[in-house]
């Protein structure tokens, strides 16, 4: 079942082993080319907060238009942690239906325990999923050193039917996946790549200079330090911003790719203020408001988290429009 | 049934209404008497990572010798975030099975979502038990405003069968509840108390000063700002170390209670560098292999949590041994 | 001339030697008792932000019906590091002159470098200081670890002709002083206590625990959690909040040395949230607004600290009539 | 006095007003050429911790074969903190007189006390420096908001005889100069750029972006994100690694302005570690000793910084081993 799965992987370069090596337990895993833009979609609810499959394919419909290399359902902004686990499949589930064959679909399958993250693996490449994002475990974060790290990883590498994508996210977790475990971890035949949130361009620069040997592509995670993650030989972006302003966010890749680094630049600086204010500032609840405004179906989160406050929807739509993405009221 | 699972609940005091208010989903609201120590029991597992329920009951025979008020379970050192939601109902199940009548059984129902809290605190009550611990959801910490925890923590009191305990520990989530939202909840007729693992001790204080007209008790979250805690007017603690050293903290409960300030001083001396060690310091895994020693069943945490090293056995045997717990090997 | 000095150092037990050692440079350190109170006293300034030794003089004065043990001069709230290496001392002698004999004069005398600090402490000593208290270094926080920490001290407690107290307030540095680096410190025969302004309870009741075999002595550096402190075997504090409510600090003490704990709490309770406003909250601006209200000399603050706006000169004067220390407009 | 000094100023466009405005007491404020990479000194210190002189010039003599912009002084690495005010002036003297003459002299000016901090800068002015870098004030830093700062630099610019630089370095002083000040403060006409040490490249992206009309320019802290903020619109940097690897980091920045981003990637990786090594994991102990081994004055720091250990050393070495700036032993 799994090769047959894997076939229909796109991007998957047949022959190319990663490294030559085996997997310990999913026999022959082939290299996934990963480069690209990707968002982080969210999801959306209906008023019951229930999950609106209606809207969430009306949403992919749209961004079919966009040149993105693929989707990452269930990240941060999916509100993955809101969700039952059988929610979650369910969406990666109806994603992977809804998308074109040349998409990939990057489930996030991190769960708190090693068990649960495997079992979560599992059942998302059965789902459809390409490859999955695990972020770090963290409510044991005093406890979470580089040997918990890189035992947890390696079971769910050796376990998952498909490509493992690190994820650190240290906005979320309080937690930083060291780059020491990152370089170790980037050996692992099964494990192809890191999606770095922190955004501390010099420890992702490190992490690519110490990985270049492997098969391991590192994506930013967020639109805010694209351009200077290109600069130092990052391949792609999962960047919530690109839920928003998708064609914009792969025009500055594809000036980054083509070395337009001075186009890059102010396309860059404009994208700055928006992507941190439906991240950092405003979290999902500016992203889903974001995306209301520009056609998408964006909508209420689940509780506990809150719609904007009417003077921070005005806030945010004052930054999207003096950086020329909207116009005036 | 809600009615006859009440009148089961050890110190229930019938007729005294919290702040003679009714809770909107739940009828009546009796005031929970929470004052005492409880031990936040930890699950033992097999050699397959499952649930060991015959060890959870020896574990929970051996505590009945030692004057608990009850058992937090599924608190953070019941790994909780490890369980399944099915194994958390069952974890406490077995726990209300197993324990005398006059015990409190005071069970972790928090999830991240306020849905998914509701249900798992429905669940509890169902499942025996006559308290909910919920913990601050934190995944988007940087939205877990006031307004945001004091809508969460209302909508599952509100819905909640059972009084809530309201559950503030930083050195996991990250988050410390705010003071303000602590005493707006505090009026809610069906929120009953906090337990508080941060320590700071001017909060803790600030905390009971602004409640004191409420029907609300504050209980330490650590054995090492226990005394000092009963100083500011807490009633109780929630106490790691109350798993290994259980009879001890009872002590330093009742030398504080009868206000043996000097006597109750040597002995919180001499539990401090215990506490830390099992908590802060080497987390679940530390506070397991001291319960070994001591003669319970502590054993494995499920990974990613790591057994201590050889050195941080050593360190931990040290320490005990040094404020008189534990003979030299 | 150290010995003359020396003689009129009230508090000064003769003949009980500090653990009946010698301090290398300085001969016999004997043991100061610095049990009691103390305002951490603020530094008036004139309309041109010059020293203005007249109010300075009249603060004292009004002090002096105050059962204080003595004064802090040049802590964090004497905004000693806006003054120059001059003011500083200028400011010591003259506080030395204007206080009664039996009160404690401890002048701040930390600098960041050891040679600094020293010749600081020296010239402290000379302008009348029974005692100095000295700030860790902090600018280089990342190699302020234990082996530069107990270096740093031990070499200025051998050359002060004073006793040296430590100060750990890591609100302003950044930097707590670890417990190994105390406990060892607490050995020297010259460093005679640890002015604690961080608040962990925990702490704080260890190093007390740890340095019951030395004449070392801890004062809560803050009136916030000056019961707990106490409850845990603290012997005074230095709080910024006496600097306006001075009697009612004392009071405090009295309260907890005389074991009326019930008392104590009900004091302790009204004080918290003065407290805070005039310190983490509000700051030294906080502090000398509050100071005017109560017949002091506070004034502004050297520049960058910039006064209250209106609004915190309001909420201020709000947290101190709800507890009862002033009516109403 | 200060027109004559003025005209020797390298880099001076005469007619070329910052924003044709004129600050109030300096007269006419040109616009100074900042651009280019710089070291942040090091003060060699002889066997009694005092400031040797020769070393320091011999050091600018081997310097002067490095493309420098010129030379920081008294930045943090020259351990400003630790020097008198005396000298901290002694030693932008001496370098003043060594260096060339189309070198620009940058002397760190900061104080606490916006006072302190202008007499320190008109001071450093008469020294000879052509501009000063004033670090952020910190010690009282829950009050040094926006309005603080923002007050802070116009007063010192106001003040100041000679060009302004902002200095943002959160590693040492805990605290981030905000975008919306450095914003503002870039308009000032005696206000020419900002030194930003803290790495967080959305941030420099943001403060290039918002102050692109202004005289205004950016330079990156550290040689690990050089490369990233040259890609972002930085125009140099002051680098500790320069001290060290001086000939490097100018190449980097060659590569970068000559668009040759690729070789510019592969250069930036190999100078990463490095440089975290000598600043923030071993701090300028690290940094002395690497200057000891490529030909220069490293030696000890002042007290209480500690030298390294052995084992750190070692690391050290096979920091710069492994990246290839030094043989094996």
């Amino acid at each position: 079942m799994h090769l047959v799965r894997r076939l229909r992987v796109p991007g998957l370069v047949t022959g190319c082993l990663k490294s030559a090596r085996r997997s310990r337990t999913s026999g022959i895993s082939a290299k996934l080319d990963i480069r690209g833009i990707y968002p982080p979609i969210t999801t959306p609810f209906n008023h019951n907060e229930q999950v609106d499959y209606n809207k969430l394919e009306e949403n992919l419909n749209k961004y079919s238009k966009v040149p993105f290399r693929g989707f990452v359902v269930q990240g941060s902004n999916g509100e993955y942690v809101y969700l039952t686990s059988e929610e979650r499949i369910e969406v990666v589930k109806s994603v992977s239906k809804s998308v074109a064959k040349d998409k990939l679909v990057i489930a996030g399958s991190g769960c708190e325990s090693s068990i649960a993250t495997i079992h979560t693996t599992e059942r998302m490449a059965e789902a459809g999923a390409h490859a999955v994002l695990v972020v770090t475990p963290s409510y044991y974060r005093g406890r979470m050193d580089n040997r918990a790290l890189i035992q947890h990883y390696t079971q769910v590498a050796n376990a998952s039917p498909v490509p493992v994508i690190l994820y650190s996210v240290p906005g979320n977790t309080g937690l930083d996946l060291q780059v020491e475990a990152a370089v170790t971890l980037a050996q692992h035949p099964n494990i192809v790549g890191l999606k770095d949130s922190g955004g501390d361009i010099t420890r992702i620069a490190l992490i690519i200079h110490k990985t270049q040997k492997e098969d391991f592509h590192v994506l930013a995670g967020s639109a805010g330090f694209l351009l200077a993650a290109y600069s130092v030989g990052a391949v792609g972006g999962v960047c919530a911003l690109a839920n928003v302003l998708g064609t914009q966010v792969c025009q500055l890749e594809q000036l980054c790719i083509s070395g337009q680094w001075e186009k890059a630049k102010d396309l860059q600086y404009r994208l700055i203020e928006p992507n941190t204010a439906v991240t950092r500032q405003m979290g999902i609840a500016g992203l889903k408001q974001a995306m209301d405004w520009f056609g998408y179906h964006g909508g209420k989160c689940r509780s506990p988290l809150c719609p904007l406050s009417e003077l921070e929807a005005k806030q945010l739509n004052s930054i999207f429009t003096s950086n020329g993405w909207l116009s005036h009221f």
